[in-house]
């Protein structure tokens, strides 16, 4: 096959500091999926990237260039509508683990398809795991079916879906460019469009626990994802929210799960409560139930019993007792 | 054996504009040298070097990182002194094939080791392999031998010759970050150091058919390596000459050495005459011999006399007929 571009090219030409026309930028990302750009040569094309910048319109076909190296799922057949939430990570973050759940009992479908750790934060399947029999990998069908009939799925994204993100995702994190608002934007919501989820909330932490440490920061990689949503039909909404302090009293994927059964059982830390709530009302807003109240739903079970479900149709024992941590740090705040 | 530093904080260091610092270079240079630093991890780094720059005192140290990573040859036991030249390239520069036999032939040694092409520029070694039989590739003792009785040898820098800067110039090839001062800097100065020639003469190229376009970014690279080579005891001149029109009628390998044996002969178009004799005497005068005129050399044929003995002791034979280009395209001035 005869190349288009030369690799070489299109990564002077951002280091340079030019606009990628769209058909670099289709090039560039199929031809990475296809080993024909080495990861080398991505490297430090992303290295250019994150020091020199891409505009919006570079970002949105860089998204839709990672889009179309794979397949696209199609929730449009459900009889509920669906919404997804994505939060770009921090300390202590389980939200996702309430939430899915939750918003499921009050009548909308969540294909929250998740990641594993990146940087400093762990991922939320990575937590998941932590109950005995639970399994992170399923097909598209198996997606489809526990999302008609449970609501809820918490699963990895599978292999046909945006791999040009999946090789880059693994490359940046070795190779010192994640902190890079192009990349974080378009490889979040490559994934969530070709998920196809219907709508999306996002919730962007800010602050020294975060990526992003500064709130400018933060109220660009926000807007740049709201905007490449829309744009692909998606209804889209971000959050602010701060992470300056590790959510909730624990950080650690076993501690972490059982923290969420705490909130699912209407305890738990108030700070995880609060932003589960608020997560939740955004998301059935975003998806047309702006009059549902998911507070009930938290208070009277149902969320509850939409986890156990959820986590016994992945193999999960929602009943096993969970790992305890082998070693305990405990930090208290100054009086 | 457990690393110093990781990779991605060195990066992220360089990044995010710090000084790295004398450990940091001498364990990412080693420990990519070591293959511990992954290809994609050192192009992220460089391309982040090229863009964020480094200063004099990191260029020193990332040299000597460069120098360390192999053995130093010495020709201090010669009879005669040493003086090499190099030239940062453009196109037509054959100006090593002439000049090493000049100078050998007025009493100073020249131990040129030389390299492969690097962008658009064809490498003095790709020339020379045009004729019949000739070899590149010399050992150490060869290398002594031929310095000794023929007083000029240009061939291949050994593998044992600064291997981290061979592994890193290969990289920077194909990762669009040829052009970084301080990477140009230390891959020149490092091999031409850990060589171990007495004096050196750079010829630093500026203009549209150079590395360098512009005459400030010439400036401040010639600088910088006549720093670096003045800091290990190397005597040390640079020279900016013109590269805006290629050097002399030909562009090619086999045709070059034609042209280059033209002016061994007494002939060969004017500049490619004129920069020769002006790098023969700045190399004369750094070894000590500011006295010799190289023209009475190139004239009375003690210089071809120099090329057909250094040509024969490689194993090529001076009077095969070379190569004709299978295609030839003549660019004419306008009138």
């Amino acid at each position: 096959m005869t190349e288009s571009f030369d690799a070489v090219e299109v990564i002077m030409a951002k280091r340079d500091g030019h606009r990628l026309t769209d058909p670099q930028i289709d090039w560039v990302v199929d031809a990475y999926t296809r080993g024909v750009v080495a990861d080398e040569q991505m490297a430090a094309l992303a290295m250019a990237i994150l020091l020199n910048g891409m505009d919006r319109p570079e970002i949105a076909r860089w998204t839709a260039a990672m889009i179309a190296s794979g397949e696209r799922m199609d929730f449009s057949g459900l009889s509920r509508p669906t919404a997804d939430k994505h939060s770009t990570g921090g300390v202590g973050d389980k939200i996702t683990l309430p939430l899915a759940p939750l918003v499921a009992a009050c009548g909308v479908a969540v294909p929250q398809l998740s990641g594993r750790g990146l940087g400093h934060t762990g991922g939320t399947l990575d937590k998941l795991e932590s109950i005995p029999g639970w399994r992170a990998d399923l097909t598209n069908a198996e997606i489809l079916a526990q999302l008609d009939d449970v609501g809820a799925v918490i699963c990895a994204a599978g292999p046909g879906l945006a791999p040009a993100d999946k090789k880059l995702y693994a490359l940046r994190d070795v190779t010192g460019t994640v902190e890079a608002i192009p990349l974080i934007a378009s490889s979040i919501m490559s994934k969530k469009i070709a998920e196809g989820t219907g709508s999306l909330v996002l919730d962007v932490k800010v602050g020294s626990g975060a990526f992003m440490k500064e709130i400018d920061q933060a109220r660009e990689l926000a807007a740049t994802m709201v905007a490449l949503g829309q744009d692909a039909g998606v209804a889209t909404v971000a959050l602010l929210t701060d992470m300056s302090t590790p959510l909730g009293m624990t950080a650690g994927n076993a501690i972490e799960v059982t923290e969420s059964v705490e909130v699912l059982a209407g305890g738990g830390p108030g700070d995880v409560v609060e932003l589960t709530l608020a997560l939740a009302r955004e998301m059935l807003a975003a998806a047309g139930r702006p009059d549902v109240d998911p507070a009930d739903a938290l208070a009277d079970g149902r969320a509850m019993d939409v986890w156990r479900r959820m986590v016994r149709a992945q193999g999960g024992d929602p009943d096993a007792p969970l790992a305890r941590p082998r070693e305990t740090h405990e930090v208290r705040a100054a009086a």
